[in-house]
């Protein structure tokens, strides 16, 4: 299977591509806006995953093309380059693609970190309202802290959340996160259930102030 | 110390006062707004406690007696409950006297639970506008599953996030939270903070209804 990550060059892109390159056997998609940038962040990657004694099968190009060879396409993109991003692909993605969408909305004020919830309900419902005809979008990766994810050596135990209203692209985007070793799906219901899971983001943000234990965090649910 | 639980006849009020009377030395006064109900239930949960074979230090009262004795008062009533309960017993708080709100505002729908966020910001912040002056509000336990928290022989190893802007109030309840065995508090910043802890109740809802290994659900922040 073919995983893409638009905007995968970026912190949250460059985790997932990481995990998905050692611990699959997928070809992991990164794009771009700028092909050249994602071949060089594509060399990165593997230099590093050489450096941790691993190694994947990983491969570069601009959004659209990335977009095109992706089964799934994960949106590593900030939330107000989401809607954007999807459109500037949306010829790209077939039928049956899975589009994945890990974007929170976040403000901060004086007393911290605020869930920024748009209009639609939900960033996630803003990315199902972007997408093509035919094209589920399922919400997933939205509380995962990028820099410990991106270290192979850091070993992760933790859960996601997931929703979606398409049960077999839930399915498919369960695989895929529970293909990351100690990451663990946790099914959360439909689309409507996304803001409380992208609101998490924000808790997870203030608790790092507090406690620089937390700075990095992770949530299990048991 | 004296802690009260208004509305402490309800299920979390029940789980608190079980695990603070086994835990702690403190005195945990049960208020409802039926003074003769609350010396019935302090009757079960003496009863309770002897089961597992601890005792603890216990007394039922009316909701103004019960806030007139404690230092500590925690608001276990329902969210549309919450600014009556604070109104009628506001006259028997002092000031340094701390009100603790674990209420949460869910609404269900076919896709799952929602958090019902209060114009006020969240139901903490209703339960500050309520407060007498003088008297800090912190917001706790919000998260936690009462049933296994009532059955005594469940090992707790959780986390309840934290949120007050009284920092000596907030030390208090956080010393409160971490008397009872295997529960940690986490501090979330201020009460503007407040919306994000309520809101993740809906999720744990939402995953309960999704997978019946966590339909009691805890969450861990690490």
């Amino acid at each position: 299977m073919n995983v893409t990550l638009l905007g995968g060059t970026g912190d949250i892109g460059e985790a997932l591509a990481l995990r998905w390159a050692r611990d699959t056997d997928h070809t992991v998609v990164v794009g771009s806006r700028d092909a050249e940038r994602a071949r060089e962040r594509v060399a990165d990657y593997e230099r590093a995953l050489s450096d941790y004694g691993a190694d994947g099968d990983l491969v570069g190009c601009g959004n659209a093309e990335a977009a095109a060879r992706g089964d799934v396409v994960v949106c590593a993109v900030p939330a107000y380059h989401l809607t954007d991003t999807i459109d500037a692909v949306a010829d790209s993605l077939e039928p049956g693609d899975v589009l994945v969408s890990p974007a929170v909305g976040i403000k901060h004020d004086e007393a911290g970190a605020h869930y920024n919830r748009p209009g639609a309900g939900s960033v996630t419902a803003l990315a199902d309202r972007a997408a093509p005809e035919g094209v589920p979008v399922v919400g997933a990766f939205h509380n995962l802290p990028a820099a410990p994810m991106a270290d192979l050596d850091f070993e992760i135990d933790a859960d996601t959340p997931v929703v979606g209203d398409d049960e077999s692209a839930v399915a498919t985007v369960v695989d895929l996160v529970e293909a990351i070793e100690g990451l663990d799906a946790r099914r959360a219901g439909g689309l409507a259930n996304a803001a409380e899971v992208e609101g998490l983001t924000a808790l997870l943000i203030n608790l790092g102030k507090h406690d620089r234990d937390l700075h990095d965090v992770w949530v299990r649910f048991d």
